[in-house]
């Protein structure tokens, strides 16, 4: 009954907060994904395959077991959905997650190329470089194992999966679609700046205090 | 009596689907169009010539036979009327047809240089490079035949039209639209991979397992 | 009489017009403006001076002489009306003058480098390359001098200001106003297309060709 | 009780010209903020931290003194408010005041490097060169300092800081506004102008010409 009101409500901020990603300018067509997990249990909630934005909404979104097996819903889960699984599983901190193919941040990807920490706004958001993961074929656990190998060894919410696109994970859904975001907009504004000459490096000190006074300060206390 | 019905069905879809043309930054003014075979007949419905975005209705889409003479409609039919209806005469399995100067797409064209295959985005939906076909003059069939000629030693459903534009082609006027906007995002994103450095090749194995999963696998059934 | 009410009637198309420029990201804050010759009167209607887009009616429209002096309207006209003024006084084929700093057409005019033909759609529209004027000071009869100078050795309909921006001239305002966007778009699309390589010329012969198809046969009769 | 009237009229006008900075893609998520000094009073209202643009009302702007301290409102004051309050603090002409990470003006202060005036838009509004300021830590006086210190030495209204953004000034929050909308256009035109080359120098006499005209002789009177 508790766990029945808890889905719904999640249907409801997932299905709100793919509206972000074509707002954002992150994804066209069908592309992107956001999934939340749902606490206490072994279950996401993610959008299904193929649905167009401005179809979405709270009923359509389906809940899937951290396998990826179709648990509610009457569409088919995201084709996505065993590599959000695989993150949920392994990463118990992580309760939200979002994948795009936005184009600065995937064109890094293509390069296999880590975004540099030259930007007080990437120290502030993912405290230090954002890094590549490995190129890995949808259909199995590759994609899952591979943003997750990845992420354990960083700071950085967000991961570029080599030839594909981003993942990005949060403490919520919606601090995963704010990495989305953000790593976009640096992705853009690191790959302008290159494009005329070499960007100043910032020192690593200067990386950890403004990580730190970002992670710990920023916004308001109910709104972190 | 049913192939006025059909008409009527077609005109709507073919005027609601020429507003993700501008939606999706694919156009400006009036250029660009969309077009779909009327099935079981040898005729095609397709925008007007020099009409704005604004203005489209299902009313003033035009249709023609597959000479591109005007069978039914007010206005003249589009300037490209003759390549899309060369199009639907020699290739049976194509439903829908649009073309666009879509920006990044149409760079790529003036070049005279085909996409590479460097995203699984890119083998997922077009199997390979998009190629690039020849320099063609407006007037009689030589668009038409450069797409045809193209497009048949290809999987993709994407031809860059050497210093003109894009055409793309699918089974339904829908999937040709998809096929349009998809093209101009990996067009975007490969070009900009390639500013600042040589994108990583996928290995053709891997090209070729991520199109036949995506063209079987992907999506509600419905919505193919 | 009767002229007011052409004048009226003008004041709403110029006020109309004012709107596809912020539509199609033609211009920032009050930058840009629009004019149109008023027929068989010695008289322009353009946009006043500092006021923002959004602010924009047919009421507030300004009248001004050929040589920008103001004869109706409560506001001060733009900045540039001496340039309008002087294209109308000189070129007696011209109905309508458009002024921008598009952000690609500007970029080029900042290196004194005209676009060149390699696009089909350039062809069509301005019949070769978009030709470079000097660099001219405002407030006095400099720039206007420039931009018919020029434009008299020009099919084109726009011309790249030296380090400024762009003019563009039609029979119409509604004309000139598609020649700004058109402008912009090949300025964008050449600018992409030269970024990875040099983009294929067009032959003479070819452009020739499509300048006087499109010229001649392109739109709808009522509509050109 | 004036003061209060006063406050409540300039907490609307911040929370208004905060819906430009998206209008004009000068920011993504919760970055960016604007300020304005209250006339007579050693006070300033500011954005709220952390809140997003779409929650920005009159009422939940927050007003604090020239040391950064909350004196009215409900919500923490802006991470970024010390900044403004030591510009206040320490120039009296300036009645407002925006900080954003628009994308091309921080792409220039990534690499340490000042936009050259090479636009008459440029010259125009910014009497030069746009400068770039040092690079320096949130959390005390670094930041407004190295404002204040780079445009004591400018005619410019912008400086851009140094692997972190840009910050802008005027006689009113809107002026400031406006600094920041036409500082990231032009830092986007110069950007790609330099792409394919060098752009022309303006010499300092005309830049002079210029400046001095645009800040005494444009828009009406009383739109200034």
């Amino acid at each position: 009954m508790i766990l029945t009101d808890a889905i719904k409500a999640i249907r409801r901020q997932v299905a709100d907060l793919h509206a972000e990603l074509p707002r954002n300018e992150l994804v066209v067509w069908t592309a992107g994904n956001v999934s939340a997990r749902v606490p206490g249990a072994d279950l996401l909630v993610i959008k299904p395959s193929g649905v167009r934005y401005d179809e979405i909404t709270a009923d359509n979104m389906v809940v899937t077991d951290l396998d990826g097996n179709l648990v509610d819903g009457e569409l088919s889960p995201s084709s996505d959905t065993a590599a959000h699984a695989y993150v949920y599983k392994h990463l118990p901190r992580v309760g939200g997650v979002v994948h795009t193919h936005s184009t600065y941040a995937t064109a890094w990807s293509a390069r296999g190329e880590a975004i540099p920490c030259v930007l007080t706004m990437i120290a502030d958001e993912f405290g230090g470089e954002i890094p590549v993961g490995p190129f890995a074929l949808i259909g199995d656990d590759s994609i899952g194992r591979g943003i997750v190998e990845t992420l354990e060894g960083h700071r950085s919410p967000a991961v570029l999966m080599r030839n594909h696109g981003v993942f990005t994970v949060g403490a919520t859904a919606k601090a995963a679609v704010k990495a989305a975001v953000m790593c976009e907009d640096v992705a853009r504004t690191v790959h302008i700046s290159r494009q005329l000459g070499a960007p100043v490096p910032i020192p690593q000190p200067d990386i950890d205090a403004l990580y730190h006074r970002y992670q710990h300060a920023y916004g308001q206390e109910s709104t972190r």
